[in-house]
Parts: structure tokens; C-alpha cells; sequence
């Protein structure tokens, strides 16, 4: 226990954070501004508002396909008293082409019949009819573009016709992104226990792409004070801006915090906000150095809170206010006076309401960022929301794409990620999303409206019946069940079964170390009732406790030696080569209330489950039948 | 008259021309796909679904710092009966450390003490507390990303993660652009009159860009039949797609058509829309070959609707619908039976609701684009809006953009470009919108509810005072003035003056070309006013009926020798190189609601006015004093 620990300073609201960095950052940055040719700006930002320099039409032209006319020579044309016009009184003209003096009008080609004598025209010409004048469109000297606009293909278009070649723009911030920490390696080097793919600098780089700097990732540094100082205080010199990646925690080998005290001052050390509290916000010779914590949605929220808009304001781009929505969310979130959190959830339109469920809550799990549709923000001075209440959501993914998405709530099976996989691209802009809650839970939201359809796989023990009779005895309203696979389920051991397990009733056997899903499972639930068959009590089971909510997880649990046993299906087991004991085919459907059967959304999720595709893909994985998927039956 | 000119196709509707193109299209377009680099891949789109080849965490690890002991040794801790742990007992980690076999808990750092014996602790630990398990975040073998999505950041650190160092995306459709027309030339060329600076091949260039397609611009090609020919054939072998513009419109020199008749299958030439019917839709050996019309807007709408959404599907991304919002049209749109009708509009929330202002309609006018906050689009079957309706608008900007900004209806000054340009940098994320219909159609924008403010400069013929007599009569509810500027109105007219024009007086002769404004505009009040007190008749001015909508277009109608005279003010006069007689300095001012006043983004509008950077830019331009800026005077 002699290794020292950093002791945080008090951590302080985001707003405040970023108030009191923000302004000692605008004290000390300059704009930097550099000419590019216009036909390269696309997104850039302009340094000051630009000017035409040439009008545009550069002449008086014509607007349509005719005869350039004096109005004059036209007066007092009409059906009863037609005017010929003589060969030197018209010139032909196409659009676009110059009126010269002394003609001061166009006639339409539909409107003059060609003769012996000339052309004639029955209708007289007013002044300048179908004559753009010069400058219609842009006249020399107007203002075409304001200061800090970003650059659009038609202002591209625009400058070059009013004769700018090249612009000014604001400078993209170039951004220096460290890498450090004795246990991380680089992506595609060999893997050891212990090793932490380093992926953050990666996201970062991209990440400053997007809010229009210019990131620039250096190898990982190891955690070592003098060589992180070193190529710190090297990078400042040469960048706009420092990111240091992580050691900004109050572990025993965070040295960033000593590093910047240093070099320079740091402003805010620690943030109240979860994920993503050890952020270290600092000043080093003029430049914003920042440290960011390294669990990855950490990363992310420490980024999005600092570095983006400091980015921004650096670029002189507006900040772009996500899209919000209101939704009803599906569970109780307990959160913390000491902080702001932001929860990752899944939303999705249900009837008339959006509802938002909320995905894995930790610092780690930055497959929920993947997943998340947005996020719930819960403000410091909240203790959280209740299951119902009506919250406002950031929104990552647009509202339409949200409204053309089926929400299944439910028990998970990798063949949800076949058929998220394949909706978009055979019905176009349709999506699937999948939050996975066991059997139970998916019923209960899908009761509460939250959901279209609850995947299901829950053994009546009276009947021996699967699904129909919960789906009965659970729903007032009418219901039916799109019926899915059938697939085995059975108990996935180590490769080579070292334990030499058979059955059911070796799981009691008091050495070996079984790893089990969560309450509502329908896993669970046919354990139970094999255990129950068996006479077994659950507190026989060694592990008994130890709760998974995927049969991956339960896969990788026994893959990696933390567990030797656990029920799930032959599709999870084969994808971590593990050896799988065969214990029952069950029935795995969709519950639906009959309202949404009609429902376009609801009618593609139906045809792709009863493709060719789908049924190939089946298959590959191994363990599943398929005669009757896609069949609706009212419950 | 013995060129030849095109016969249209019969046009058809947009929706019909996409399908029976798109469909086509469907049939023999292949995806093409490259592996690219993970760190690489930033809006890349995924070809197939994507699965993790490692776990993360890739063994058990710590989720605190603090110790790693075996939770069966900690069995019975409590505050009155403390465990002591001896050195063998457990193991120090930070977050992120491994987690060995024996332990199979973590204590955190704060809920230890150490003592001489070893190390105490008050309370037992569950098994695999505080631990992350092998595969909590991603498990191998489970789907990271579906086909067919567009890779984020986020996406980048966890592919990283999960083990994947390259992957299959879909090939950027690359596009070829030919210019064509002999009047065109390239931008920073030499001008000549006739000339047309080459400008939509670079906007298509970077709009290819932005629908995630690669463009390559040629150099212009004359209007020769078989150059282009050559050139188009020869590109349909290299690329993905091929566009031609201009030449696809009915003019003598228009060969797209006939080229690509001869090269392969005209499947559309004409389609019901304007601006834009001139769009010809072909397939050429197997390759989809787009010609486009020239007037800018046409331009951008044909591309808009044929080839973004094709370079999506061929790029499988999903389309983006734009934002759309309710508002109130500010004026009668007339519109043909015989098209779909795309007008630019400025759109302002004003009160609770949103209006929208059209603008210039013209297919010349490619400013409108610029300043267009969106589209109000006019179906086939409707023969348009009339004012006050409400009208859906698909936006280019964002909601929130829009709900920040002052919306400003009435007369035109180049005042109001330099507000626009100074208040997003002064007040961070608010802005201008100007609409210049004159002084009087201000004020019943302002009357309806359409505006914030109404830039008004109208002398009363009873009291000789400007702008309050106006608002007094035409409000009930209370309005207030915000003083703008003095400013010089004169006669502008060709530099040196070379038919000595001295007084309004010398406006009456009947050799001379004058251009008026329109009815409603103060310069218009102004000289009315004028020629009634000299005993002027309106028709003894030459040009009287000729009107232009801002002082810049009838500057530079005179500067272009279109006209000898027009009234307007110095800083138009000086912008164009003109002469200027000085006729009456007038009080240009902004009426507005007393309601409005105290909104933030009206309060910042005076503080800009107010500003020394305001004075200075205004001293700048010349023929304009500003004692009272910002002074507000309730009416």
C-alpha cells in the first residue's frame, strides 16, 4: 500500500467547469486564418464577410429562347395588326445570350411566325420583358456571405460567379492526442493478460474531425512522469491543442495531474458528472491541455463536454444543439445529487408516444454508446426519474429514422441482430432496435406500451405450453404471436468438457462454478423448472447468484475460466467455441397486440423473417428450426 | 431562324421520373467495395455486418482501485467484528487491472485501513463485486455494427476494441462532371461580354462530395456535337456516373440529348418541376448519365432530386430527410398546374409562430439559395398558397438557428448586411434575416405578425417627419422606433456625369433612362414626393414604370448603361463607381413592437448598433451619420 493516490480537487458542476476554463481559453487563443481556393472551402469557415466583386449576369441577357427586339419597333402589334419585323429590327437569341444596345427586349420563340417578309409578332413587347439585367442575381459590391459561415457546395458555386477565386478562413485547430499508460498496446499487437486495447486517441482523432480541427495521434507513452512532461511540453509548441489520454483519475499511476501543474495551471480537476468525472482541464504556455479519463464512455462525455465545443469556438462554428424528443422512460433511474449523469438509452415511437430505454449504465460499456439513440440527462439536482415519467432525450440518430424503427423489448437472441442486420437494406429506411430484458420484462413493457413486440421464450409449466399462455393470462387487449424459431437450449461447458458434465444434475455439484442469467430470463425460468423437476434447490447451485443478461455473456464468463457451466443456446456457445450438453428445444416468438400487425414497419419485420435470407443465415449458426417463422397466430 | 431547336419529351412528374429512372438504375448498378484501415473508416459505410474477434474487457478486471481478495476470506466483516487481511491475502489494483485466480472481489480503496497486522476491513465483499467480467462491453462473436451503416467515431474506438483492425466498405461512387457551352469560361479567366463564368460543375463537385461520392471535374467542352460525344463516352468506361451540364434544354446548341441518344437510352427528357424541368435521364452501357440545366437553381434542384438520392442508394446510405416545420407564407404564390414548384423562402419565428418570407423565384437566381432558410414546395395539383396559409417548409437550417434570429421585413440598406454579419460573432449563436420588399410592405409584415422589425425610411407629406406618423397611423398595439441612421438619398448616375445631370428636374427629359423603384419603397415615396412638389407628372419621367427591388440593382442597371439615372443612396453610388447627386438626407429606422423589446436577441440587435464597430464600418461606406443608433422612442 506505498503507492501514492491523487487526491481529487473538489469536483464542480459541468456548467461551471466549462465557464470558468472557457473563459481563460478565450484570453488566450488567437484566431489563425489562411487563404484557400474556393473550390476547396466545402466546410470551411470564413474569416470575414465576403464581397462580389463582379455582378452576375455580367450583362443584360436573355431569359428565354427568341428574337431580340427594339419594344419600340413592337408597338401597336396584335392579332388584327400584326407587326413584321425587317431582318436588321431582331437578332435570334438563345438564353443566356447578351442584349445589345439598342435592343431592350426578348419576344419568345412560340410567340412570332417566320414569313416571306420578316418575322411577325402579334402582341407588343413591354420594355425589358424576358431580359435578366445585369446583376439580377448578385451585384458587385453586395455582401455574399457573412463572417463564420460555413461553407456550403451552392456558396461555391455563388463565389466563382461573382468573381472570388480565393478566400480567407478560419484555420482548422490542430490537435495533439496522447496516448498513455504502461497497459495499453497498440491495436494488432500481440494480447497479453492485462492489455487494454488502446482505441480512445482513435476515437478522439475522429471525434476532432467532426467538430472540424485536425486531430494528430501519437504513439501510447507509458506511465512514465518524465517522458510524458517531456512530449507534453514538446507538443505544446507545435499544436493548438494538448489531449492527454487517461492518468487523469486519482489512481496510483495518474501523473497527469502532476505533469500539468508543472508545465502550467490546471483550472478543474475532477467535473460532477457520470461517466466521465477525472477530467483535468489546464492551461500550458497559452495552449488548452486537456486530460481525459480512460474508460471510454468516460472519454466520450469528458470530450463531448469540453473538447468539442472548445473546438468549435476555436473554429468559429456554431454549436449544433442536438435534436430533443420527449419520451416516456421504461425503468426507475436512481442517480446522484454529487453529479449530472448521462444515461445511454434506446428510443423508439410506439403508438403516439416516444418511449426511451435505458441501456448499460457503466463507465466501460461503450457498446452502449454503439447501441444508444440518445442520451437521458439527469441534472445534478435530481435524484432520478420514475419508471413512466416523461423525459427529455438528446437525440444522436434523426426523429424520422426513430419513428420508422420496430422496438422489441424482450429476451435476446443473436437472430435479433440478423434481423436488425438485414432490415434497413430490404426495406429501405426501416430499422430494427433490441433492448434485452428477458422474456418477463419484455412483456411488461410491451403491457406498458413501450414496445411493439417482446421476443419471448417462456415454458408454461401447467401446460408444457410455451408463450401462449403468459401472453393470455398478462394482456387485456387483443394480442397475437408472430411465431419465431425453435432452438436448443442447452449447458455450455469448456471445450473438451474438462468437468465432464452431463446433465442437469451435475450443475449441484458442489466444486464447479455455475454462472446464471437474471430473474425473468426465460433461460432462467427453464432452469427453474428443470431444477424443480429434479428436486434440486437453487441454494445446491454454487454460482446460483451470479447474474448475466445475454447468453454471450454467459458464454464468455465460462470461456474465460470465471465460471465452468451455464444454460443458453448453441448459437452463443458455438460462437466462443465452447462444447454445448443439449437440454430442450424451446419455442422462441413474438408477442404483439394485434393494433400493430397492419403497421408497415411491423409487415417488413414479418417478411424478412419468413426470407430465404434469414432462414441461410439460421443455419450458419447452428441450433435453431425454422418451419413456422413468420406465422401469425391470435392469442 | 434556321437553327434547330429540341422538341421536350412530353415532362412528367418528379416522383414518376425517380421511379421509372431509380428502377432501372436498380437493375445495373453493382456495390462496388474496398477494406479500408478502422482508423480510416470515419463515414465510411459497412458493407456487411461487422462481429467482435476479442472480448472487452479482455480478461476480469478491477472497476475500482482498491484490493483484490477472495471474497470467502472476508466472510463475517463488520464494524464490530473487522477482518484483517494479511499480505498473501490480497493484492493492490487500480481500475483496469487483472483479476487472478484466487480473488474474485474487489474492495475499494476508500473502505480500507491499514494496520501493522495487515489490512482492515468493516465490511464482506459479495463475489465478483466491484469487478468487470471478461466481455462486459463487447462479447466475441457478437455484431457490432449492421450492413450498411455510416461509421461514427464511437464506432472507430470500439471496433478497435473488439479486435478488428480493417473493413469492407462500400466504394465512393465516383462521378464525372463535363461543363458545356461555348459562353462559358473558366473562373479568373479573362471576361468578355457573352461571357458566363463556369460555376456548377465545382458546386456538383463538392454536393457529390456531401452525398458521399468522389467528383471529377473536366474542363469545359465547346458545343461540339462529337467533342462531347468523345468525352462522355470515354468517361462512361472510367466512372460510376456521368454529368453533363448544360445542354439539356430545347435551345439551338442543346446536343445533350441527341449525344446521349446515340451513346445509349434516354429514359426521361423533361420533368414537370421549376425551376429544373430541363433534366435528361439516361443510361449509357450500364452507367447512369445525368444532363443537367444551366440557370444555377435548376442546376442544384435537378441534382437535388435525380442524383443525391442516387449516389445514396449507390452508396447505400440512408436518404436524410430535411427538417421540416409549419409556417405562415407571407404572400400569394402563384403556381402552374403544370409543375412542382421549389421556392426559397426565409423562415423567422416570430411570436409562437414560424413564417416564412419567399424569395426571388427566378432560375437565375442563385442567391436565393444562398439566403434561403428552405424550400416551400408547391405540388403539381396545387395552383399555389395565398398569403397567411400555412405551409410545411423543409429547412436547410436548424429549428434552433432559426428560433435565434431577428427577423427583419421592409426597405433595403447595406446596413442590414453588416448587422448580419456582426451579431452571430457578438452574440453567440444568433442571427439576421432580412427581406427587402420596401418600406410600406415592412410594416404589414410587421401588421400580420410576419416580422420582429420593419426598416422603414417614409417622409410624411403633412408634418415633413419621417417613419413615427406612418406607425401611428397603421398600429393599435403599442409600437416603438429604434433609430437607425441618416442617410444621403440622391441621383445616381454614370461616373463623370456625361449627361450633366444637376436636379430632379433634369429627370424629365425625354432623352434620358431612368430606373425607378418599386411601389411601397421610400426612395419611391421620396421622389414621388419630390415630383409632386416641383409639378412634376410621373409621366414625363422616361423609365418611370422600369422597377428594381434595392439600390444596388438600380446602381447597377445605370453602371451597365441599361439607364442614365436612379435615385438611391451614396453607399450604392460609391459600391458601383458611380456619380451621386445629393437629393435629402432621411431617417432610416426600425419600427417595432414594444412586446418585442425586451427579447434577448432585439436587445442584442441594438447593443450591435450601438457599437463602435458598427460607427466605424458605417464611416467606411460614406453618406451616412448615426448620433442616435439604438435610441428607442415609443410611439
Amino acid at each position: 500500500m506505498s503507492r501514492k493516490r491523487n487526491l481529487y480537487l473538489k469536483t464542480i458542476p459541468v456548467e461551471e467547469a466549462r465557464e470558468k476554463y472557457f473563459e481563460r481559453v478565450r484570453e488566450i487563443i488567437e484566431p489563425k486564418t489562411e487563404s484557400v481556393p474556393v473550390i476547396d472551402s466545402l466546410d470551411r469557415v470564413t474569416k470575414s464577410a465576403i464581397y462580389a466583386r463582379y455582378s452576375s449576369p455580367l450583362f443584360n441577357a436573355s431569359a428565354m429562347d427568341g428574337i431580340a427586339v427594339r419594344a419600340e419597333d413592337t408597338k401597336g402589334a396584335a392579332e388584327t395588326t400584326p407587326v413584321i419585323l425587317r431582318e436588321d429590327q431582331y437578332v435570334v437569341v438563345d438564353t443566356g445570350d447578351p442584349i445589345h444596345n439598342p435592343f431592350d427586349a426578348v419576344i419568345m420563340a412560340e410567340d412570332i411566325v417566320e414569313t416571306e417578309e420578316g418575322v411577325k409578332i402579334t402582341a407588343s413587347a413591354a420594355p425589358w420583358q424576358h431580359i435578366r439585367p445585369i446583376g439580377e442575381d448578385i451585384v458587385a459590391g453586395e455582401m455574399i456571405l457573412p463572417r463564420n459561415h460555413k461553407i456550403r457546395a451552392i456558396d461555391i458555386g455563388v463565389l466563382l460567379s461573382a468573381g472570388i477565386l480565393d478566400i480567407d478562413v478560419i484555420r482548422r485547430p490542430e490537435v495533439a492526442v496522447f496516448p498513455t499508460g504502461t497497459e495499453i498496446i497498440e491495436p494488432g499487437s500481440e494480447i497479453k493478460e492485462g492489455s487494454i486495447i488502446e482505441s480512445n486517441s482513435r476515437m478522439f482523432e475522429n471525434m476532432i474531425t467532426v467538430a472540424g480541427g485536425i486531430g494528430h495521434r501519437f504513439p501510447p507513452i507509458k506511465d512514465d512522469y518524465d517522458e510524458i512532461l517531456k512530449q507534453v511540453s514538446d507538443a505544446v509548441d507545435k499544436y493548438d491543442m494538448v489531449i492527454i489520454n487517461a492518468g487523469s483519475s486519482a489512481g496510483t499511476e495518474d501523473y497527469t495531474v502532476h505533469v500539468l501543474r508543472q508545465l502550467g495551471e490546471v483550472i478543474v480537476h475532477g467535473v460532477a458528472v457520470k461517466p466521465g468525472k477525472p477530467v483535468i482541464l489546464a492551461i500550458v504556455r497559452g495552449k488548452p491541455v486537456i486530460g481525459l479519463p480512460g474508460y471510454p464512455v468516460s472519454a466520450y462525455i469528458g470530450f463531448e463536454n469540453f473538447v468539442t465545443p472548445l473546438l468549435l469556438m476555436m473554429g468559429r462554428r456554431p454549436e449544433s444543439l442536438s435534436e430533443t424528443v420527449e419520451a416516456h422512460i421504461s425503468k426507475r433511474l436512481v442517480s446522484s445529487l454529487k453529479h449530472k449523469e448521462y444515461v445511454r438509452v434506446k428510443v423508439g415511437k410506439v403508438g403516439d408516444k416516444f418511449v426511451a430505454a435505458p441501456l448499460a449504465r457503466g463507465a466501460g460499456a461503450a457498446m452502449s454508446l454503439v447501441r444508444a439513440d440518445g442520451f437521458c440527462v439527469i441534472e445534478q439536482n435530481s435524484e432520478g426519474v420514475e419508471a413512466g415519467e416523461k423525459v427529455n432525450i438528446e437525440l444522436y440518430r434523426s426523429k424520422s429514422e426513430i419513428e420508422n424503427t420496430v422496438v422489441i423489448i424482450g429476451s435476446h437472441d443473436l437472430i435479433l441482430d440478423i434481423i436488425a442486420d438485414m432490415m434497413p437494406e430490404k426495406h429501405n429506411n426501416m430499422f430494427v432496435s433490441s433492448t434485452h430484458v428477458g422474456s418477463m420484462g419484455g412483456l411488461m413493457a410491451l403491457r406498458r406500451g413501450e414496445a411493439h413486440m417482446a421476443p419471448i421464450h417462456l415454458l408454461d409449466e401447467e401446460t408444457g405450453q410455451y408463450n401462449i399462455p403468459y401472453v393470455k393470462r398478462l394482456f387485456d387487449e387483443p394480442m397475437a404471436i408472430i411465431k419465431g424459431v425453435n432452438r436448443i437450449q442447452g449447458i455450455m461447458v469448456k471445450k473438451g468438457n474438462p468437468l465432464g458434465i452431463k446433465t442437469i444434475e451435475d450443475l449441484a455439484r458442489p466444486e464447479l462454478r455455475y454462472v446464471n442469467r437474471q430473474r425473468g430470463a426465460g433461460t432462467r425460468v427453464l432452469f427453474d423448472y428443470r431444477l424443480k423437476q429434479l428436486g434440486i434447490s437453487t441454494g445446491d447451485i454454487n454460482g446460483y447468484e451470479r447474474e448475466m443478461t445475454t447468453h454471450m455473456a454467459v458464454a464468455a464468463a465460462v470461456a474465460s475460466d470465471s465460471a465452468d457451466a451455464g444454460m443458453g443456446v448453441l448459437s452463443a456457445a458455438n460462437a466462443m467455441g465452447l462444447d454445448f450438453i443439449e437440454v430442450a428445444y424451446e419455442e422462441y416468438d413474438f408477442a404483439v397486440p394485434v393494433k400493430f400487425l397492419e403497421s408497415p414497419h411491423i409487415k417488413a419485420f414479418i417478411e424478412i423473417i419468413q426470407s430465404d435470407e434469414f432462414k441461410q443465415k439460421l443455419n450458419e449458426l447452428g441450433g435453431y428450426t425454422c418451419e413456422s417463422s413468420g406465422t401469425v397466430i391470435n392469442v
